[in-house]
């Protein structure tokens, strides 16, 4: 595996390579949500590129991008492993070499939802560093993880919208065997927390049976909240999948149902989603 | 000279030519300012790639947009006798296929001074368009007239910051005999306002001289305004050319200046401006 640290080199093997490269950003501290993405890449492109860059821009909280775990000699060995041809790396410096750029990408409707809404910020640092990165490499795809849902949104529709011939894959989140959505952040939970974490994914399990049973949004979301009682709560809502507008009882249902948390175990913010298809309406 | 109306087929232009073409993107209805800018393009470039497209988007007024004077015959025979290689024409909707996208690319504190301040949307327009532009064509430089002065700073700190190889280059304002600034509005004019409109360089370059002799900031836009008494004036101002900060008496000057006004004649929107560089501050 060949290691490069700035964007100069990137640029040359991407010309190297050209529509060759299957690419999957990452901020390292590397698990088998991220491995499986990379095994993916593998079976639909010649080269595969993994970049590690824990990226300042998108931290709303100076507090959490300092605790953001960093383990490089352990992320190595695994890409090593998993044959990944190009690990690029680069400093904070080589990428933001004038300072933090002010400008902002930004999809106003969608990134004031979910995550978006109590980080300010967040969604722009992402899809500025993910628009970079696809200018250096140009990859032929790009692999983002669902269980960030909306930042593989927010970043599809800006390949599509900024004329990227990148195409993006979305690959579904993994699961630790008692349900928890495996996580980089994971590793800071006590042995307490860790047990309290795995009422997150119940909680979506329960609430996505209620939907499927009984079609109705209220229930689906009382069940859910229900359920999440013994949380800090960021936000627990049934949104469309699409607009991420949060869905109302009585509207008419959208073609995907994304059903979302954001909780707080231990100080440590997770994150988890499932998605449910509504009954489709007879005509 | 080759005219294509696709963004495919502009791809396929830009892969035969990589790294070989001067580009001048146009709203159409041309003048010997654009002219100006192709023949530079020619100068350093071996192709040179000049698009016309009226681009909704960046019209805050329907009513301005539908009234922008179109004429293509004429447009084509200027291009032509120019010695353009490649004219792109796209139709409206082979640029915004699935109808105007809702992103936005921003420099929030530029975007909202001088002519954006009362055109909400106006450069997140133009920093699309180009954006798309340049995806499509990836040209070695860019030409924009330092006429709109604003939009050739933002799409310069875009091409950087979103790491375009474009090189963009600022050409100067080209002028009618009596000082008027070439532009494509001007032909809305009547008489009587054609007459009127010489008052705005005039304006200009009296301010201009008053800086040049006084130093003062305050002089020198009191100069503006009184010479633009009997114009309806959006804005004239004196701003730092970097930040687009307006001046204030007293704070230290900047590297260079920017002398800017927006005024209305006959309803028409007519802007100009000219730089000016303080005196070196002696150590």
């Amino acid at each position: 595996m060949e290691v490069i640290t700035t964007r100069h080199a990137l640029r040359e093997y991407a010309a190297r390579h050209s529509q060759k490269i299957g690419f999957v950003p990452t901020m390292g501290y590397l698990h088998e949500g991220h491995l499986s993405l990379v095994e993916r890449a593998k079976a639909q492109n010649e080269k595969v590129v993994v970049s590690i860059f824990v990226n300042p821009t998108q931290f709303n909280d100076p507090k959490d991008f300092e605790k953001y775990p960093v383990d490089e000699a352990h992320d190595k060995e695994l890409l090593e492993r998993a044959g990944v041809d190009l690990l690029f790396m680069p400093s904070r410096g080589n990428i933001f070499s004038e300072g933090n750029p002010t400008i902002r990408i930004q999809y106003p409707h969608l990134m004031d939802k979910l995550c978006g809404e109590k980080r300010a910020g967040h969604f722009e640092g992402v899809l500025l560093i993910v628009h970079n990165l696809f200018m250096w490499l140009n990859p032929a795809r790009a692999y983002f993880g669902l269980k960030d849902y909306q930042q593989y949104l927010l970043v599809q529709k800006m390949a599509r919208d900024l004329e990227f011939t990148t195409e993006i894959v979305g690959c579904p989140l993994l699961r630790e065997k008692d349900g928890l959505a495996m996580s980089s952040r994971n590793v800071r939970l006590s042995s307490a927390g860790r047990q309290q974490a795995v009422g997150i994914s119940q909680a979506l399990f329960s609430s996505r049976s209620v939907f499927q049973e009984t079609q109705s949004v209220r229930a689906a979301a009382d069940a859910l909240r229900q359920e999440l009682a013994q949380f800090e709560v960021e936000y627990a809502t049934l949104s469309n999948a699409e607009t991420l507008e949060t869905l109302e009882e009585g509207t008419p249902l959208p073609k995907k149902i994304l059903i979302a948390v954001a909780v707080f175990v231990d100080g440590v913010r997770l994150i988890d989603n499932v998605l449910v298809v509504p009954h489709a309406i007879s005509i």
